[in-house]
């Protein structure tokens, strides 16, 4: 069977599909975001003494990740029953990882990618002062389960 | 002078930085982000008749230019004077450029970050029922123009 | 037995109603817009050759219909199953349906209402620079289902 | 010299259109809409007595205005300086007239219409227990000031 | 078993915590608040015969109780089933109680606390220009059902 | 002359008032909440070693001033220059102070007010697993200054 574009029915035009006939089932996502930074700008990160900014970019992707059908046209509104963020600080940079947890007719892959990529946006604004050419790279979805299509696990290459 | 994280005053506290002393002038800022799609999806895209999955990830950006202070904690509310997004298909996947626009006492690259940003999380959501692998690359801001540290024009290497 | 009107309790107080006694049942509405338009708007339609104006005003409705308990004080929150927004052209204008469907405790009538009318606002903000005249007529229900009042269906007489 | 849809450049593309160089004056806009109702409709509405839902419609057209932005993809962001919403009933329905005004560089129509429509379909919300049928009829601009087109006034015939 | 602090896990990391394997079950909450107005400030709110400020600060609880998660960073979305608030004008000032309930995995307290403290800013944003100096004291829980932890009453003191 | 409530008018309506003709000037504005804490759950709160929750609170207030005009239903959309908000821990219990900034034509009383109570409530949730009791005190303000009234400030008498 042919595959589809998402959010498109049979005669080629978009909306938010109906899922009301698909089960309600226990849903997890995981996706991750990196920001590369230069090693002066990672150095510069723990000088603050007070209101860690790695911190406010974890909220921050905790926060998104309940605005994702606000932001993604055709995302369903999803009760989220589980987000965390984690952020590690790395050699050349920041990777973020994000999950995100319902129990509902469809995925969460949109939940954690956007949370991954707000809190990666906010590690960005947190430090452009000290170097506006810092890059986000690799957002991408490291795992899915449940739902019919059942788990996926990407191919580790990093 | 020693540079500082943005957000964060001299004792080291975040907080939505007061601008109130700076003037009022026109900033602009675009920023760019890709999308990596196989050969597979890029030739699946154009064969939607009706509703372009393009334009849908065109408007989602313009509408997320505008809730940047709404994602992001620290970020200013800035009444936006322009907000566009560019989408064109490459032969590896789909090139972003988001540009925003403002009369105001701090810069616009957060907005258009963001608009990238969202414009590619909502190309990977209607492309990922053909490829869950998608990933989004190489988020960074290329120019931005206005304010007391002027123009910054980012170093091409693709 | 006697009919009051929504949302107030027998105190005559207006609240969000406690649905918590009602059973979770599929609901479906379906709601009605018509943007009245000259002949020389609708010629104008079609000139534009990247970025359907009617296909803006399509994923306008789509994203209002989640947004209906914002805007809608007493309105219950719904986590939608589906939400789909038509647009045809016809001889003197659009004619727009909304539809919307959940599986909960009270009705979707206002998603599809709002749907239309936010699809319907969004051709008038599109159009207004040809006729600032232009009018949006006969917001109404086409139909719903589900819920202990089961099926309504509009006699028609457009 | 030719007129185009609005929000599209001379491409055909749609965006935020840049109103970068437009001139901050102020701006007002009136809109108006009419919910036809039953004359038992009509008579249920003062047995409330408390909580009257008039005003709880007027309140939701207040409201609305401030989100304008968020509902109408490529509407500017404006500062309202006033925004005021009168009802009455009237033999056959209620009118509704909604007004904007701001200081900006674009005009206040949408927020003035969108207004109008909320508060309309709010007063449908709170009457559609009495009858399903209600139709929202007639929304359309009645004035607008300010800018560079000048003053605007539809000609009455209601 | 010693207490944490909510959201907290045991690694003393906060995050939207888990709820996924805990059961949906009816749950409700009474919140309470209070503005304390001079004798003056109260007669003035009789004064004005259209538009009761109170009926206004009603709807404006109810509204909050719906955005609760979109205010308290680690709250989870619950689809509410009933928001009331009921405002009665006592001898030294205004007496807000605000009721949330829902069927879902967590407890609806924040909603409830949410809604009587916007109601209660809305009272001070209606009466700040008869008196700057107007509190809002003593915002508490009056009681709690459902849920693991099962009922909560607050003692009586006042 | 008489006062009256804010937002009303001579006839009495409530209305997000007229300021177009008031000039713009810069405004500040601070206000104060207190959450009132037993030993037992002061003593609790450093013991998170990671994820500083009283860091949650602030940034859950700068986020809410932002969303003031969303809350409460007649307030102006202000552009805030500044908004930050300080949290100590005193003997018995936790101390908010808010302060908010604008260059605008009206004041910013409402937004400071909003940042402590959201900071307050959000210690509430973060602390309610210890004590259900925890009540937040004395939101009121102490300062503003600008505009035609001018200065306020409170008189001392914690």
């Amino acid at each position: 069977m042919k595959k589809r574009l998402s959010h498109y029915d049979a005669r080629g035009k978009a909306s938010m599909v109906d899922v009301s006939q698909k089960a309600v089932t226990t849903r997890t996502a995981t996706a991750r975001a990196f920001v590369a930074l230069s090693q002066e700008v990672i150095r510069a990160l723990p000088e603050n003494p007070k209101g860690d900014p790695l911190e406010i970019a974890r909220i921050a992707g905790i926060s998104a990740a309940k605005k994702t059908s606000d932001l993604i046209p055709l995302c369903h509104q999803l009760p989220l029953t589980h987000v965390g963020v984690e952020i590690r600080t790395e050699d050349s940079g920041i990777e973020i990882t994000a999950t995100a947890a319902t129990a509902a007719r469809t995925g969460v892959e949109m939940e954690a990618m956007t949370a991954a990529a707000v809190a990666a946006l906010t590690v960005y604004d947190m430090t452009k002062a000290l170097d506006k050419g810092i890059e986000i790279r690799g957002i991408h979805l490291l795992e899915k389960t449940g739902g019919k299509s059942g788990t996926y696990r990407r191919r580790q290459a990093k």
